[in-house]
């Protein structure tokens, strides 16, 4: 039933403008009744993003079953590929979404909110990765921020792109570039490896992405 | 007129509750007309962030007034700067605000929106000093987000703490965290310090934040 009101909802949408369809016009076309549609949606707005509850439980859920041999920045950046998972295995309804958002600032404002709220999941978890550590809410803060933006500029290309193309790939690559920024390399146990020792000659005008892209080559860290 | 409406908005906010006081509330206590109020204020949420579309018109003319010569992330951080000063020039009311803002779902959502105004002009100006770089949007992006999260984890840390100590200070802090993850290093002309060289040695396992870290202190950047 959920199912269906999602489906008559996004019937009527591209009809009648986002604005003109009311929830009786959504509970008609699926045939069911005012209140089944409040059992599952608190508004109107929640049946455009019948799904992000759910993915924001998985990602707590998921971010809490991690443990300390956790590389953090990695752990975050795992956790933000399930929002693309929602969004890429449904792609035509994923564009069709898209869409409407841009169109109607009411949605719009509703998916700013829902962004921040995966962005605090990412923070708060990388918070208490990073308590006692100095400036530890700040770099929590900062990288939550870079993973959010990195996979949301990955993520709006490929809507742009109508879904065509491979949104893994895409978002795998932006992310790649926050952990390069921000993580501290390969996981597991530091042992013999602590010794070993890395040289690195650059430039000093060279601008340092380019110096700290050097060093990731030279560590072989992707 | 327009300073009347606010200091009237904000006496009755605390009294009566936000969702209490109406547009007649306040433009009763203010001694105007209903008129006079949406002159100034589109909707009761504008009188609660008075002075945010000129911040914006503020940051994008700075944006705009720079040159080829202006280090982009730097640029940037100064751009961020000007809302700090919106808040610091009057502490109290920004304390109030926050408080307000913290209590009300429907102002943290308009507050979202600005934010998110703020973070697109900046990324939009990186996205303009990148055209052409790989990744360039990927980038700007990216940053634009991490010099809104250090902007708003010092600003909130410095509002939570009642406007004591130096908000200035906290955000400069933040900023320069920002600048070291991404900065291109000193502004100025390239030229004989072109063929300046720089060695790090650094423990394979050593965190790349540790690695970059070394590499600005080595560099003298800030």
């Amino acid at each position: 039933m959920r199912e269906a009101l999602v489906a008559a909802a996004f019937q009527l949408f591209p009809e009648r403008g986002y604005e003109q369809t009311t929830v009786d016009d959504i509970v008609a076309l699926a045939g069911v009744g005012r209140r089944s549609f409040f059992r599952y949606f608190p508004s109107k707005e929640d049946v455009v993003f019948p799904d992000h509850e759910r993915c924001l439980a998985d990602m707590t859920a998921f971010l809490a079953a991690g443990d300390d041999a956790d590389e953090p920045v990695r752990r975050v950046c795992d956790a933000a590929r399930l929002v693309l998972g929602l969004y890429a295995e449904n792609p035509a309804f994923s564009v069709q979404r898209y869409r409407l958002t841009k169109k109607v600032p009411g949605l719009r404002a509703y998916e700013l909110s829902v962004v921040w709220r995966y962005e605090r999941a990412l923070a708060g978890y990388l918070r208490g990765r990073f308590a006692g550590r100095p400036d530890g809410s700040l770099h929590a803060d900062v990288i939550a921020a870079a993973v959010v933006a990195a996979h949301n500029n990955a993520l709006r290309s490929w809507l742009r792109a109508d879904g065509q193309g491979d949104a893994h790939a895409a978002v795998d690559h932006a992310l790649a570039c926050v952990q390069a920024a921000f993580g501290s390399g390969r996981p597991g146990p530091a042992g013999a490896a602590d010794e070993d020792v890395v040289v690195v000659v650059s430039r000093r005008s060279a601008p340092l992405w380019r110096v700290v892209r050097e060093i990731e080559t030279t560590l072989g860290r992707d």
